[in-house]
């Protein structure tokens, strides 16, 4: 899984009738001590989360299984608000 | 799931015949506020898509899921056509 | 899916017996407009395809199924020969 | 898999349920001889790892059957304590 | 699937039991005409593989298959080892 922010909002007409009923959010990837920033991810919100929140997405089959939906179109889903983060930077390899 | 644009079309003979019936279409994922390309990726239209489109775009095995082939020879396809993106830019790391 | 170009051929032995019958091609991802070239992938070849030619290639889940094999030790398979490309260049992000 | 380095922890409130029971770690890949850091990753814990601990961590749907939820919200999990890597460093291409 | 060279073991204790009885080796991904190294990846031998021999490795879904354990812990499996690589120079892009 990865931590990232919610910075905003997506409409799709027509989409895939397995979406209808989700709200779909544009997560960008925490860079953390990286240097490149990495291209925002789609994600169904299953958690009822909002822009400018800090939140845990996974990826892969495991998203879709999460919808409850065989079929789904669904390879993002955010699971998780994050409230806190304990790094120990001197574990940190630069 | 990632948004990106119809830039163009592809026909292969002989191919799979999971993909007889099916639009093959080259999208190219949008860069935001990254710097570099990505390379086109050829999707399965399940939506009705056309060159010139915004869409979104669902990797993996969700896609071979959607055309409803067990064997279907497909990790990618084009699940909706997107009308509208909101993006907070001040949330953006740079 | 991916477009690129069989670019030479292997032999494993021994390999994993759900490999035997079929031939292991390298295939280079084709670059479009992008500045660095992606390493050579091994791609089972269920089509057909020989050296010179431009393929589309399937990775993951959906190139394990399509062998027929539920333990096939597959991630990568060739599922068809290009014949024509369409890009619409004037679409392209720099 | 690959190894990394446990860095941190996390905490979700909400999340998935099938979260719930299981330690949250942000695992740093091992760089080796690369120069890039590479970004942590959420992983779920199922061995009893700690900060500060080397340990090998799996991905994908592995990840997932692994904690034996079929709908489990998890895409990357240690899997191991390290104890011992021996590298030749003869063989390493530069 | 994709070409590596062995380059070393590795040892973990606790590990996930369905990893008991199988060897653990780190393999370099090779770089043929790539400027960049990649990160070793730690791969099940399932062939009799050692350190120094070139290897044909499976990832995903497939390399769990290939253990025969529906839950295992794994994600990379080497599946070959290469005799022999022919590859066309001047068909690769530059």
């Amino acid at each position: 899984m990865w931590v990232g922010m919610v910075i905003g909002t997506l409409v799709a007409t027509p989409k895939d009738e397995s979406l209808i009923g989700f709200k779909l959010l544009f997560v960008q990837p925490k860079k953390f001590y990286q240097k490149q920033i990495r291209t925002p991810v789609v994600a169904v919100d299953t958690i009822g989360a909002g822009t400018g929140e800090t939140v845990l997405v996974v990826e892969g089959s495991s998203a879709r299984h999460l919808i409850g939906k065989p079929q789904g179109a669904v390879d993002a889903a955010i699971i998780g608000i994050i409230n806190n983060i304990e790094l120990n930077k001197y574990l940190l390899e630069e």
